[in-house]
């Protein structure tokens, strides 16, 4: 077995990316046998890793026979010119930040990886620098209209049907299209993750999943016949749930994939019980992306606070996702 | 000081109403020191605490002759003959538990009651007996249309700004005229349980709090105009907050009330964390009222498997509000 190719983008340098990445390979947590390559530049790197103290790691990947060995190597990617310690958001980090991202994703995929690891970005920093992308699913989405926001814990696992959308918008987005959709890209990508192992768990729309339509229409007309119609084609699946107590149905039982229908439905139950150790998961792509659900958190940035087990964690679920998916 | 007279509506004789009321008073629970009235029928008790074992300890109130005497009373309801057994919802049961709340309601508002406390009651039976109401909240609204409904637990506090609406729906009334009633009601309500002592947190209603206006426009246009004059009037109130992390700054810390602003975005959270224990409190009443916040249970009445703990901390939270809100 070749080992997976694992790209990771440094993310904006003036947040807690570069550190969380450095932590996590220089703390001996252990992590997964493979090639990674990170998408930087050398001198965000160098300058965070003094900092830390920590002792440079990394390679030129050019300057390795091998090109299957494990080991940690830097693409140093074309951006502008940054300060590591510079606070708060600003174009040229949103310029470099999109740059490492757009270089990890263009690699992915001309399939030299299998799955991309994504630092935190910042939208504002991305917004100075004159970008239409409001992150880096938005990005994807472009590519691959499928893609599927997922949530991962020890805990609990979440996937959205919608995400950075008014929540008005998103009741709206609710569909029987849109639905077939999710639930067809979940079938591929957790089969091939664990066939048989995950079952599925559509959350309602309105309280108490409609209550035989006393307080919404939506669960008879449109989510109790997409749920029917994707079980009829073999996925272990079963909805509209009442919201209020799917999400406690799920807790500690991983492999049971709870759908929710907007961002906050999903997400106020994940950060509730797993805000340390979550991972984003994005799904319908060719290739693995996962990322800490975290964001720059510039408040604490080179100060040396940032706690990296959720990078950690995105890390080791790249990793451990990769090979079945590709 | 006198005794609090605590009101305790049976709810559903064929839910799990009658069980976990006995039950409350029977394991030496050490309930706090009151006049507690059970608002039901006798045939109901017995026949359910027949089946648990538990040797009948209510007297019926005009039997004793001081009447601010602690101690647990009958209120023997005129009602239709009821079968505790009977699995189901049923017309009799719901006319029978709309009975007994009717008559602790009405007791409370002759003030005669500083609390009620009510047992679950099935909204199926309250439709097959013709009834217009879809619970109690819905009931104690005809009377207190500033009637805010709020969930209280040792792990989280959140009100409702709206409960059993579809989400289309609640998201239409996220108005500035409904959320000044809100925070009316509850300075009035927490000022009188512990002055000083609570601070508000006022979930935003998109993703990330709208941010800044990228997400929708209502909280600018609404919600923080609608703090901002809350404040202004001397409530320690502060929002909008991010939904996906307002909940985990406010867990384990229930002098933060949450707002929510529809019923699962409260809900959720809540019932995550506080599954076993959560306390149901409507505030905006010349009178406490509170409820377990599970339902009748129907599945496993009559069993002897129901967990009275929601009862429990009921009962002891009407008897803690009691004396600071009258």
């Amino acid at each position: 077995m070749t080992l997976p190719r694992i790209g990771i983008s440094l993310g904006d340098p003036g947040g807690i990316g570069p550190e969380v990445i450095l932590k996590s390979f220089a703390g001996g947590k252990d992590l997964p046998p493979a090639r990674y390559i990170l998408f930087g530049t050398a001198a965000v790197l160098e300058e965070t890793s003094r900092e830390l103290g920590v002792r440079p790691f990394w390679r030129r990947e050019e300057n390795t026979p091998d090109p299957s060995a494990p080991g940690v190597f830097l693409e140093d990617v074309q951006a502008p010119a940054v300060l590591a310690q510079a606070a708060g958001p600003s174009a040229d980090h949103g310029r470099a930040s999109f740059r490492y991202f757009e270089e990890a994703v263009a690699a992915a995929r001309r399939g030299e990886l299998s799955a991309v690891v994504t630092a935190p970005i910042s939208k504002r920093s991305w917004d100075m620098a004159g970008l239409a992308y409001r992150g880096h699913t938005d990005y994807l989405e472009r590519f691959y209209p499928d893609a599927v926001m997922t949530f991962w814990s020890e805990r609990m696992t979440v996937a959205l049907l919608s995400h950075h959308l008014p929540l008005a918008e998103a009741v709206r987005r609710v569909t029987p299209g849109n639905l077939a959709r999710l639930f067809r890209v979940l079938r591929g990508s957790l089969d091939r993750i664990r066939p048989g192992a995950y079952e599925i768990l559509v959350a309602g729309l309105n309280p108490h999943a409609g209550e035989d339509g006393l307080l919404g229409e939506e669960e008879r007309r449109v989510i109790a016949p997409a749920v029917e119609e994707a079980r009829r084609t073999g996925l272990r699946i079963r909805g509209p749930v009442p919201p209020d107590t799917v999400f406690r149905e799920a807790l500690e039982r991983p492999e049971k994939v709870v759908v929710a229908l907007y961002h906050d439905q999903g997400l106020i139950p994940f950060k509730l019980v797993s805000f340390d150790s979550g991972v984003n998961v994005t799904l319908g792509l060719p290739f693995v992306r996962t990322s800490p659900d975290h964001g720059t958190a510039f408040d604490i940035a080179g100060k040396n606070q940032a706690d990296p087990r959720s990078m950690i964690e995105s890390i080791r679920l790249a990793a451990a996702l990769a090979p079945g998916v590709f």
